[in-house]
Parts: structure tokens; sequence; C-alpha cells
């Protein structure tokens, strides 16, 4: 069986994230994790179907696999599996997104009921305790698949299980011919051509799961899936080429890589991952984050559960809850607030709609190339396009588009000074 | 001797604080630090003198002790005169209120000297060194008081003796007669009940005292009462359930209360009290000042002579020579300012008047249930009303009013960026 | 031979210091420092020509020495000769200023290449790698100067030497009568004078020199000539009266002089000086810098590569590559921008023109007496003058002249609060 991973996605619910794939977890892309877990779970043969916008990336990264170029990226999956086609081969495919994320036990659950089943379609089928505006599978004997039903509505769901796209086709070519077949302007093709060949009699199956799965589809779904890798720190791990000053504190369990140097004062709480060559400077706190490499978290900065691509330089700073991408800099000063005053849930434009976040502590999301100057109060839920340049001490309340230049009015009244300074004389 | 202790007044020069007798000092309540020094002096039968904004509080406080509600607030120590009455038995009164803080010594001087003296009336005189604007005592042979003159200006005055509201009456019930036939607009009728007595050869005596007083009148009378309250720390006691970081640091006389915890580099400097359950987080700096119990002092932090009351959470903040009310919250960066640029005296509107503090540094007086955002600066000598909302960045150059939402005006001005942020790589 | 130090210029370009004679290195006025290396070298007389402005404290801090005052000071060097002139003895005279800092090789050179030379003429020559808009000497056989070509343009350059203000005069009296001849309206009749007397046949040499030579003309210079001093200790020096918490940390070289105190978790990271009785707060860093007498290094600042004059009071500010002038302090979460947004080179307004500072870190130069409130963004290269009090929470994005009160305009919208923050309960 070939693993198919669809990584051509463009990302847009995800922006200023210029590409989810490349999110770091650990030290390793996202889809790097998504890659070793399909290894350990026995897959061999590995097909990563990209776009124009991310293809050179990927096959730079995994050289050693084949890595498919999709046409028609607003086609979704259907757009994906036509690309495929002139490459598939005479085999079952696993298919996997970069929208959700799975441990290995759910690729060998699939495994193994593929063995056992005798459909033609296996779906996997997450066990949910409450409503979630996702697609509902609805089962008869032996979790046999009736119907998928999209949003059913709280209180109208047909089971307890929702569609996660890990699917496995065996026949994956006459999947292809009925998506083909398929007329609409939607992006679901994919999903009507299943409903299609089950309605037309084709064996699918539910296969329930209850183990880990993280949809990522919105921002803060990074730092939920950070928690979820932050969890899988059992044991501290110090690189011997790393510098920890001694007036430094180390607490709980931590990943520091190769030459991070950790100054004086500062404190380091995990779960937390540091990136090779980072520095955390003096009197510095980070905590429960993922740091990548070549950072620098300069004099007196709080770094909490947030993410900080490569090559991300602070300086007095606070990051809370917040995301941030690669080669971005923040001056002395400026802060992400993470809460709203009422304390009520933070909500964020996703393309062009108010989105909540099911959380109230939900700081910035910041593209990557962008310089903030001094003083800079960004507010909760607030996103930072690429290539953004923010002047000093201004409140950023609203989104700013990639590649703008930011300023504010400052309008001083300077008078003449009738005071005199140096009657005020300061001494110890 | 019944102690009968005025506590009905509605702390109105104190706003936004929201009842003086509630004031914490090392833990307890003004109230209860009175109750405690009345106790220790020898007074058994002690009735409090409640308003209808207080009496269930006050009530639920002190189950033991008789609690009355005074009906008429607008007339003050009359009105509170009043509503004693159907309460008075056939004793003495010794009369105290919030407005005076007194301790041990001056109640022992009272019930000496009452016992000694024929006088019926007994009046605690404080000798002053330079002029106060309060009420001074006249007084003929043996400190028989023969008149009380109001503000008589400096250089007019009759005595160095000021009339501090710790006051015994022998004969209560005909003070209370003489009161009802005062007929006066203003709010002194208890006053020219007593100078009409005196005039009509009721015998008043002066009770020369030297020892501690301290005025409650103003918000800076509660940190200049609270520096008393702290030099009386001798000893440090840390409760055993207190965790304390090895790299944190502990100077001069603290007391830290069970389940403090302060996290590593912290520094708390005494004379100091923390409260139950607070935390000093990461880096703070906590010195010479009271901090209410459930208070997190976030990472960063610096109090310095200030009196925060209970579930207080700060982060980033610098709070200096500030009083902070209950359930208030301050975001990363806002700061107190407590001094001016011309290092002057810092003043104060109370009800509509500026008012000096006698202090060139003072801070803020912030009421229960705010929320202050993000990198806010707020002014020397500003008060922020209680349920004040406060966004991000702001400027508080004003008195806020109680249950104001505060927003600024943000202009931003976004241009294209011409630059390209990707060519100024941070590197190490 | 008389060393004639020229110290009556009034530092124009370096505004809003007041004088560069009286700049701090290692705890000595540049003026001290060029009258050490002086007496180092060998020379016993020296004579200091001051101006009205500087007179009486050079007088003062030199009472042993001549301290002459120059009378116009429009007409630079040639008036400070025409001052000089009723003073002069029978003697060669070496002339330096405060415009060139050069160190103890070059008045070594100097002597001996007097001592050998038959010139009446020598002038200190700099070997130069890349074009330098400054005086170029044009010299034939043996290093005689033949002319003195002013900012030949790049390329046309008569040699690598250009004329530093270090000349030997041995016959003082022509040189000054010359000058009386000269007829300009410009400042450089000095100038003019020695190209005459060299074109009328005066032998004037040429004499390389390849050691230190620091220009004092801008304000980044000061910091550039800094680390020059800097450099030069070799070997830590703590004062015994020095009182160092043992949680504090002392990185690298470092001077601390008589009765410094270094709080809790501070850092001091050498190269760096600090002077008498200064205090460095807790948890405060500060590294390659020089920092004065009496100074308050409060709470969480961060001064990096600057210079500190006396009785500089800080409080959780960053400094960065700034010059701070006597008896001026800034409030908490106030901060010096160094960083352009485009990381660019930061430019100064220097007389009315934008002067490049050839280094893309630099942050503010400001004047002493001044009074900086909370939260104030300073951008990087702006220069605040003497006397400047600048209200809490602006952004300084231009000069601010000397003698200014400057205000920024608040708008506060105040509504009601809707919301009831007594329910948003903070608790732990």
């Amino acid at each position: 069986m070939r693993a198919i991973i669809l990584a051509a996605g463009r990302s847009k619910r995800m922006k200023p994230i210029e590409d989810k794939n490349f999110l770091k977890f650990l030290g390793k892309t996202l889809l790097e994790c998504q890659v070793d877990i399909v290894k350990k779970a026995g897959f061999k043969n590995i097909t990563i179907i990209a776009g124009e916008h991310n293809i050179a990336k990927i096959k730079k990264t995994f050289p050693k696999l084949e890595v498919i170029k999709q046409k028609n990226l607003d086609e979704g999956m259907a757009g994906a599996m036509d690309s495929l086609h002139p490459y598939l081969k005479d085999e079952a495919i696993l298919i996997l997104s970069a929208n959700d994320f799975l441990d290995e036990s759910a690729f060998n659950l699939m495994k193994k009921a593929s063995e056992k089943s005798p459909a033609e379609i296996l779906m996997l089928a997450k066990k949910v305790k409450s409503y979630f505006p996702g697609g509902y599978l609805e089962v008869a004997n032996k979790n046999r698949i009736t119907d998928i039903i999209e949003k059913p509505g709280e209180g109208k769901e047909p089971s307890d299980m929702i569609n996660i796209v890990l699917h496995i086709h065996k026949n994956p070519k006459k999947l292809i011919e009925t998506i083909k077949k398929i007329k609409t302007a939607k992006d679901d093709k994919y999903e009507m051509a299943i409903a299609k060949l089950i309605k037309e009699d084709t064996h699918a199956e539910a296969v329930p799961y209850t183990g880990l799965w993280q949809a990522l589809k919105y921002p803060w779904h990074i730092l939920e899936l950070q928690k979820y890798f932050l969890s899988t720190i059992r044991k501290s791990k110090i690189s011997k080429t790393a510098k920890i000053s001694k007036s430094a504190q180390i607490k709980g369990s931590v990943i520091i890589e190769d030459n991070v140097k950790i100054f004086d004062h500062a404190t380091v709480v995990g779960p937390i991952y540091i990136g090779k060559n980072s520095i955390i400077a003096n009197n510095s706190l980070v905590r429960e984050s993922m740091i990548g490499d070549s950072c620098v978290i300069g004099f007196n900065s709080e770094v909490a559960r947030s993410n900080l691509a490569d090559h991300v330089w602070l300086h007095t700073n606070y990051i809370g809850d917040s995301i941030v991408s690669e080669n971005t800099a923040l001056g002395a000063g400026s802060v992400t607030g993470n809460l709203r005053l009422d304390e009520g849930e933070i909500r964020m434009d996703i393309q062009g709609e108010k989105t909540g976040s099911n959380s109230n502590k939900f700081g910035s999301v910041i593209g990557k190339d962008c310089r903030i100057g001094i003083n800079v109060s960004i507010m909760p839920g607030v996103k930072i396009g690429e290539n953004a340049f923010i002047t000093g001490g201004l409140i950023i309340n609203q989104d700013i588009p990639d590649n703008s230049f930011v300023k504010g009015k400052v309008t001083l009244e300077i008078k003449e000074n009738k005071l005199d300074g140096s009657k005020l004389k300061r001494s110890l």
C-alpha cells in the first residue's frame, strides 16, 4: 500500500503562516513528522502531492520520496487525485493530509482494518463526545458506511463518528474515474465521489478511532498540536554543546539542542523545546513553548505557550500564546496581549469571517520577515502579515496585511520648559 | 465602659477605595485591627456603628459583636449617636472612628484619665509641633477644656493640642439630648453639642497625647499608615507551607503567609507583608509593600511602597507608591508613574478639589474589579474608578470614573512596504 | 616645548552634549585624559586655551596649569593663536585639540621627529587606507609638505596621509604674524597661514603615523572612542568598598569604583566602567558601557554600549548605543530604539544637515538635566536637548530642542462599561 500525503494546500485559513507543512514541532517540520509517522507505521512507499508554491522546498527536504505536483489547487483533494492519476500503480492507497494530525496508532489501526475487511474504502472515524461541525458517518451493520452527512447540526448526528481524512482506497482508479464524473463548482468532488460510490454499493467501512486527532485548520490549532508534542517529552535532553550559565534555572522536561546558550538569571520551564544555536539571554523566562533554531530571546523577554520559528529575535518582549514566523524581530518593550479585557473568547478574522478560537487566551500570529519597533502593543487575536514593518510605540488593534509599512500619527506639542531641571539634582 | 466604633462613613475622600474599614494591613482589615486594639486595651463591650452599605459585611466579620445600623449617614457623628440611642445602657462610652488610627497606648491613657478625673467628657488631645488644619482645644487649669476652635489659622492656635476622636462620655444620654437640640445644616452637630455642654459648665478634660496618630482621610494616608504597620514587623515570619525558590532572595523583615510561592530570581525586600496563596513570579521585585491574599505578581514586576488588596494580578508592571483594590489586573508593560517631571508635590482631585498629598512620590489609586490592558501609562495622582476597563497602550492623565470603558483613538497609516525584510536576515 | 591644548570649541556638532572636553572616559574627563597623555609624553609646560563658556570649570579642574581665555571663538584655531600671543615665550609649541584623540605614541613620535628634523613646522600625518573627507598632505622628498589639500575627492588624494591637529611650530610668532595677514570670512585662517608659509618656503614636515586616532566631531565618535578606552581595561579592578550581592554576576574586564552597589540578580558584563557611588539595581544588565558617578540603574534596566554621565537615573529602561548627559532621568518603560526597521545606517541631524553615523546601531543623545516620563519611545538617531522634559507615553521621532516641555495629544473615549469586572474573578 502506498501512502499519499496531501501537502498542496495553501494554508489560507492559517495566514500569515506561509505553509503549515513547514511549521516546526520539536525541531521537525510538520511534513517531516508526518512522513516519520507513516514510515514507523510500516509504509515504505510514500508519495507527496505538492503545489507550485512549495514543491521545490518539499523536493529538497525529501530527495528520496516521490513528489508530484498538483495542477489545480482550487479543486482540493479531487485535484490531488487527478494529478496523482498518471503515477498510480496497481496498488491500494492511504490518503492523509496536513489538515489532520494523527499519531501512529491511527495508521496501524487503518492498516489492520484494511487487511481484515473486505471493504474497498476504509475511513478513519473519530468518535466524538460533543457536536463537531464536520462530516458525520452514517453506519449500518459492522460499521458499513451508508452515508456521509456534512454538518448535520447538533442533535441530528447520525452517529458519534466523524470522517477524518485518513482513507484507504483499494481501488483508487475507480475513485478517480468517479470523481471525474462529478459536476460541481464546489471543492468537494472527492467527498461527493465517495458518497456516490457508497450509494452505488461500493463497500465502505468506518474504522472507529478514539486516539489523538488534532485538526490543523486555524492558527490556534498550532498551539493545540504543540501541546501534544510537548507532552511527548518524557525525559530532558540537553546537548553537551549547550552552554548554560550557573545562575540560570532549568525546570521540568526540556529539549535543548546543540550550541544553545542560556545566560545569567534566565529561567527555562518545561515542557519546552529550544532549537540549535538559539540564545536565551539574561533574565528571560521561556516556558511551555517551542523556540526555533538561531533565535535570540533577548534580555528580559518572556515567551509563554508560543511557537517561534527559526531566526526570531526578541528583546524585552512578552510573547504569550502566539505564533511568530521566521526571521521576525521585535523591539524592546513590545508586547502581545493575549487576554481580552472582558476575558472572553479571542476571535480572529479568518478569510473575512470573525472566527472564535475556543480559548480566552490567544495572542497574535506574526508572519515571516517582520520588523516590529519598540513599545508596540499588539492586541489579542491580531494577525500581522509577512514582511510587515511597524514603527515604534503603536497600538495594533487590527490585522496588518502582508508587505505593510505601518506608522501612527505623532503629534507632539513642544513648548518652552519653564522649569529648570538642573535644580532637580538627582543625588544619592 | 463600652467602646463605640464609628464605621458607618462612606470613605468619600478615599474614592475609589470602597470602604476604608476594609483596607488590609498585615493581613487584617483596619476594622479588625481597631477591634483588636480596643480589646487589648481591656474594653470587653464593643459596639460597631455601621451603614447600610457595609453592615452585612461587618456583621459577618464580627458575629459576636453588637453591630448597629446608622440611619442618617449625612448627619455624621450626630447620626451615629442618634442610632446608638435606643441601645444605650447606663454606662460610659468611648468613641473612636476609622478616621483616626491610634495605637493601644492612646486607649490606655484615656482609660486611666477617665478613672482619675471627675470630668464628664474626656477628649484625646494630640500635641502637635506645627500648625494642623483641625480643631484645637482651648484649655484652662488642669487641662479643663474651655472651648474647641476649628482651624484657628497658623499663629492663632489656643494651645498645641488638637482634638482627636477618641472621646469618653460618662453621660452619653445627656450628650445625645443636647445634640437633638442643635439646629444646623452642617454635619458637625456632635462637636457643637460638646461645645454647648462645655459652655453650660459640663466638665470636659483634654488628655494630652504624644503617641502614634495617623489620620485616614485621604488615599495617601493609607501608605503612611502602612509604613507604621510595616515598622512593627520586628522579626521575619515565613510560613512553613510557603515555597521559595533557591534562586530567590529574601531581605529584611518579612511576613510571608501560607502557600505563598516565590519563583526563581525574584527578590523580596522587607519590611513587607505577603498574604496567603500569593505568587511572586520570576524576576519580580517586591519591597516595602503589603500584598494581599491570592495575588499574582507576574514575571518581571516591581511593587514598591504600595498596598495591594486581595486577588490583584500583575504581569510585568511597575506599581510604585500606589493602592490597588481587590480583583484588579494589569497587562504587561503597564506602569504607574509616581513622580512628576518637575518632582513637585503630587496632587489629587478629591471630591472636585485639587488636594496636595504632602509627598512628591505618589502613584495611583485603582479601584476594585478593574482590567487594565498592556503598555498603559498611568500618570501620578490619577484615580481609576471601580470596574474601569482600559484598553492597551493608552496614556491615562485624568481620573477615570467608576464603571468606565476607556479607549483611545488609534490612527494607523498603513502603506506598502517597499523594503524586503527577507533580505535583512537575522543570523547569529 | 610647550603643549597647547585647544579647548575653547563649543562642540556645536556634538549638541546636546554640552562640552566634549568634559565627556568622561574611565572616570576622567577627556581634557584630563589629554593632559595626562601629554604629561606622560614628557611635556612639562602645558597651556589650555579655554572659552568664556568653560574657562571657570577648566581653571577649577587644573589649578596648576596655565589657562588662557580665547576671545574670538568664531575664529577657531586662529582665534586661539591670537589669544595665546601675549603669553607666548620664546619656545616651540605643540598644538592639540579635543577634535582628535591620539594616544601617547603620537606625542612621542612628534617629539622625536622634531628633535631630528630641521623643519620649522611638523604635522602629524595619519596614514589612511580609504578616502576620508579631510585635509590631505601633499609631500615631496623626506615628507616635506608641499601643499595641504582639503577634501580632494576620492581618487584625487595627493598621498595617503591626512592632516591631524598635532602640530609643532618651532617659530609660533611667525605663524601668528602670518595668520594676522590672512583675510577671509571663513574660520580656516590657521590652515591658510600654514599653507602660505609652506609656499613661502618654510620647511614643514609630515610625520607619518599609523597609531590610534579617533576624531571627536560627531556624537557617535564618543562611543567609538569609548570602545578604545574600554579595550584598555586589561585587568578587572573592583573597589573594596563596592558591595556586590552574591546573586549578582560579574563577567569580563570591569572597573567598579568605590561604594558602588550591585543588587541581586544584576549582571555586569565587561568591558565596563562603573563610577563611584553608582547603583546597579536588581535584575539590571549593564554591558560594554561607561556609567558615571552616582548613577542609579534602577530595577530591570539594560545599558548596552552606552556612555552615561554622572547622576543619570534609570528605572526599567533600555539604553542602547546612546549617550546620556548629567542629571538626566528616565521613567519606567522608556526605551531608546537603536536600530531602524530597515536596519540601515542611523542618520542624525547635525546643525541642520542629515549626517550618517556609519553605523546601523545608534540610539539617542540626551542632554543634561532632562526628565523623561514613563513608557516613552525614543527613535534611533534622535537628540533630546538639555533641560527637556517629556511627558509619559510619547513617541519621540524628532529632535527635541533645549529647554522644551513636550506633551502629546491624549484623546480618551470614556464610555460606560457594560461589563462587570467583579464577575471576572481572578483566582488561583
